[in-house]
C-alpha cells in the first residue's frame, strides 16, 4: 500500500514514516508544503534505514503530490492546518482513498496540556468536514509519543484507539496500525467518538509531567 | 484510616469497599440516604469478606453520619448528585477530612459514551466549589470497572489518576489507592487537569463495546 503522510517531516510524521518502513512493505511517501524540505526529509528517513540494514526508496514531494501517489493520506499536522490541508489536496483523493487524522488539538495553562475541542466536535471530525463526501476520514495514531515511535529501539507495547464513519476504511487503518510491531489497534466506536480519544494525548503529557521516570507515555487497555 | 463510601451500596462504591477491606487495615463505613440501605449493604460486604476468611466489621450509616465519623470520604454517586450530597454532610467535615471524586460526567447517543464536562469544568471540580474552602477535594478511581472492582478474584494490574491541588491530599489519597494490589497511583496534576482524566471513564466503555473479548477494561499507563 502506498501511505501518503503530509506533514512527515514533522515529529509523528517522523515516527510512522520509519516504522512503516521498518516494519513492512508499505511505501512510504512525505509529503510537505515545501517540496525540497520533503525531499531531505526523506533522505533522512532513509539513512536512518539504511544504518539499520533496511535498504527502501522515500519520496518526498508537495503535499498535493504525496497524497495524489497514495491511498492512504495521514495528515501528520497540528490541528490548525488541518483543514486548509485537505482543501489543498481535494483535487488528489479518488474514490477508494482515505484520510487519517492522528492530531489532537491543545492548550496549555499553568496546569498542563487540555484538550481544545474545535467547534466540528473533534479534530478528527474538522478533517471529516473537509474532506470530499466519498472519502472517508479515519481517526487513529493519537496517543502515540513521537519519540518513542521515531526511536526503533524503543519497543511499543501500547495501543492505538481507530474511530470512524466507515468499517471498510477502519479495517484498512487498523491493519496498517498493526503492521507495525508491538502497536495494537483498537476499535473505539464512530467519529461521534473521537472527542474522548483526542483527550488522551493531554491527559499522557500531564501524566508524563507529573510522575518521575514516567516519559513518552502510551496508553495500554487491559 | 477511616473511609467513609457515599453512595457505598452503589457499584463502585462496592467494589472500593471490598478492595479496601480485604487488601487493607483501613476502617471502611458504608453512606447512604438511607441508612437501613446502607447497613444491609454493609452486612452483604462482611459476608463476601467472610467467606474469604477476612473478619472485618464494616458500618452502615446515612451519609452524614458516615462522613463525620471518617477522614477520607469518598463521593461515590452519581455526578448530578455531587453537589446536593457535599452539601448534607458539610456539617459533618472537619480540617484535615479530604473528599475523593471518583464519578464521570456521561451522555449516551447512538455512537456510544461521551464526556459530559459539567458548567464547573469537570465532576471534580463540582465537589471542589460546593466543599468548603479549608476541606481538599481530590480527584481518584475514575478509570475503574465497577464490576471487575467487587470480584476479589480478578487482578487489576492498572492504573489510577489522581488529581488535585493540595498535595498532602493527593498523597494520601494515592497511598490508599496502592494499598489496593494491582493498583497503581499516578499524578495527573491539578483539578484544573480533572476533565480529561474524567474523560477517560466514557471511552473504556466505547472501547469495549467496540472490540469482543475486552469488557471491565482499565488502563495503564506505559
Amino acid at each position: 500500500m502506498r501511505i501518503a503522510l503530509l506533514g512527515g517531516t514533522g515529529d509523528i510524521g517522523e515516527g510512522l514514516a520509519l516504522r512503516w518502513a521498518y516494519h513492512t512493505n508499505h511505501e512510504v511517501i512525505i509529503g510537505s508544503r515545501d517540496p525540497e524540505k520533503a525531499r531531505t526529509k526523506a533522505e533522512e528517513y532513509e539513512a536512518e534505514l539504511d544504518s539499520r540494514g533496511v535498504d527502501v526508496k522515500i519520496n518526498g514531494f508537495e503535499n498535493a503530490m504525496a497524497a495524489d501517489r497514495a491511498s492512504i493520506i495521514v495528515l501528520a499536522i497540528p490541528p490548525y492546518h488541518v483543514s486548509d490541508t485537505v482543501e489543498s489536496v481535494v483535487d488528489s483523493l479518488s474514490a477508494g482513498d482515505v484520510l487519517v487524522s492522528p492530531a489532537s488539538g491543545m492548550k496549555r495553562d499553568e496546569d498542563g496540556f487540555h484538550y481544545h475541542r474545535p467547534g466540528a466536535g473533534s479534530v478528527t471530525a474538522l478533517a471529516a468536514e473537509a474532506a470530499p463526501a466519498d472519502i472517508p476520514v479515519v481517526g487513529a495514531f493519537h496517543n502515540l509519543a513521537a519519540g518513542r515511535l521515531a526511536n526503533l529501539d524503543a519497543e511499543l507495547g501500547i495501543d492505538t484507539l481507530v474511530i470512524g464513519d466507515d468499517p471498510d476504511a477502519k479495517d484498512t487503518v487498523s491493519r496498517l496500525a498493526e503492521g507495525i510491531d508491538g502497536l495494537r489497534a483498537l476499535d473505539a466506536g464512530g467519529l461521534a467518538n473521537a472527542a474522548e480519544v483526542e483527550s488522551v494525548t493531554p491527559l499522557l503529557i500531564n501524566v508524563a509531567m507529573n510522575n518521575s521516570g514516567l516519559h513518552d507515555l502510551g496508553v495500554r487497555f487491559d
